[in-house]
C-alpha cells in the first residue's frame, strides 16, 4: 500500500486562544501529507505544473482525539485506501510520539480527491497503475 | 429548529493557485455561521468569556460540490440538527444566489462539538434548554 | 480623501495561544479594509476580474500596538495616502470603541500596492482619477 | 551573529487565485524562522513554556520582491540585527535557488518583538547574554 509519512512543529500560528491547535490547522497538516503521497504517486508539483493535472479535494472527514499543542512534533502517516474511476481516497493519521501504535492519536482524516484536467475543470481518469498501489 | 443565516465575500486570501476556494478556507466560513448559531443559542463570545464554557469540535465533514471564486458573496447556513448529552451536531449548507433552493450549492458540512469547561478541559452537559431548540 | 471603515469579530481561528489575535491575523483584517478601499475608488472585485487589472501588495508596515481578543469588535479605517505613476500606498488604524479618537489603538498598518496586468504580470499607470482622490 | 537557515515548500494553502504565493503565507514562513532563531539563542518552546516568557511581535515590515509559485522551494534566513533593552530585531531574506547571492530574492522582512512575561503581560529585559550575538 501507498504510504508515507512526515513530521511538522506546531507553531504559533496554528493554535487558537483555547491553547491548542485550531480545528482548522490540522488541515494543512494534512495538506502537506496528501501532497508528498501524491509526490510518492507520481504527481508531484512539477508535474502537476506540466500535465496542468490536479487532484481537487471533493470530500474531507476529520475526527479530533486529542489536542495538539505549542511545539508538539506531529506525525503524519497518509496513505492511498482506495481507487475509484475518477477519484482516489486517502487516509490520514496525525500522532505524537515515537511511533504511531505507542503514540498519541490527535486526528485521523479521510479526503476523497478527483482527478481535474485544468484550465477546462474536466474530471479526468485516474491511472490505471493507481490500482496496483492498494493490493496488500 | 434553531437556524440562522450569514453571508462572505470571498476575499483573495481564501483562493488557492487553481483560481478557487481553498478547500481549507471554508472552514472559517463554517466557523463563523458556528459562531452565530452558538450566539442565538445563548453561547455568544462575551458569555463563553464569563462561563469559560467553550463547544469543542469534535469532528468536521465536508462536501465541495462546486468551486466558489474571488469575489463571489457566499451565503452559510447553519443549523442545530442533534443535541446529545454532552454533544451537539450542526449543518451548513454554503450557497451563491438569491436563495438555497435557486441558488448554486457550494458546500455542505456537518460539525459535532462538545462543550468542554476550561481550563480543566472537562467536558460538560449540554443545557437542557438547547432540546427544545430542535423540534419542529 | 478617500476612505472607508468596516468592522470585524475576532473568530477563535483569529487568535493564537498567547490569547491574543496573532500577528498575521490582522493582515486578514487590513485585506479586507484594502478591498473594500478599492471598491471605493472603482476597482471592485467584479471590474478587476473584467480588466484583469489586480493591485499587488509589493509593500507591508505593521505596527502591533494592543492586543485584541476573541470576540472584540475590531473597526478598521482604511485611506488612500498617496498616488504614484505605478504604485498607491494605503494606511489603515485598527480600533476597539466608539470611535477612532476615544477607542483603543490596536494596530496601525500601510501597504504599497502596484497595479499589475494580468497575466503578463506587467506594470500599469494607475488611473489619473485617483490623483482627485488624495486632495484635502 | 546570530543567523538560522530553513526551507519551506509552497503548499495549495500557501498561494492565492493570482497563481502566486499571498502577502500574508509569506508571515508564516517568517514565524517559522522567527521560531528557528529563537530556539538558537535558548528560547525553543520547550524553553518558552517553562519560562513563560515569549517574544511578541510589534513590528512587520516586508517587502515583496518577486513572486513564488506552487511548488517552489523558498529558502528563509533569519539574523538578529539589533538587541535593545526590552526588544530585539530580526531581519529575514527569502529567496530561491542555491545559494542567496546567486538566487532569485522573493521578499526581505523586518520583525520588532518584545519579550512578554505571562501572564501578566509585562515586558521583561533581554538577556545580556544577547549582546554577544550581535558584535562581528
Amino acid at each position: 500500500m501507498k504510504q508515507i509519512s512526515i513530521s511538522e512543529t506546531v507553531m504559533f500560528y496554528d493554535t487558537d486562544c483555547g491553547g491548542v491547535v485550531s480545528n482548522i490547522a490540522y488541515l494543512r497538516f494534512v495538506e502537506r501529507a496528501r501532497s508528498a503521497l501524491f509526490a510518492e504517486m507520481g504527481m508531484d508539483i512539477a508535474a502537476m505544473n506540466e500535465s496542468q493535472l490536479f487532484p481537487a479535494v471533493i470530500r474531507t472527514e476529520i475526527d479530533y482525539r486529542f489536542p495538539a499543542r505549542l511545539g508538539d512534533v506531529v506525525n503524519i502517516t497518509a496513505s492511498l485506501s482506495e481507487v475509484q474511476k475518477v477519484k482516489v481516497t486517502c487516509e490520514f493519521r496525525l500522532w505524537i510520539g515515537e511511533c504511531v501504535e505507542n503514540g498519541k492519536l490527535i486526528a485521523e482524516a479521510k479526503q476523497i480527491a478527483a482527478l481535474v484536467q485544468m484550465p477546462s475543470g474536466r474530471p479526468r481518469r485516474t491511472p490505471s497503475e493507481w490500482l496496483g498501489f492498494i493490493d496488500s
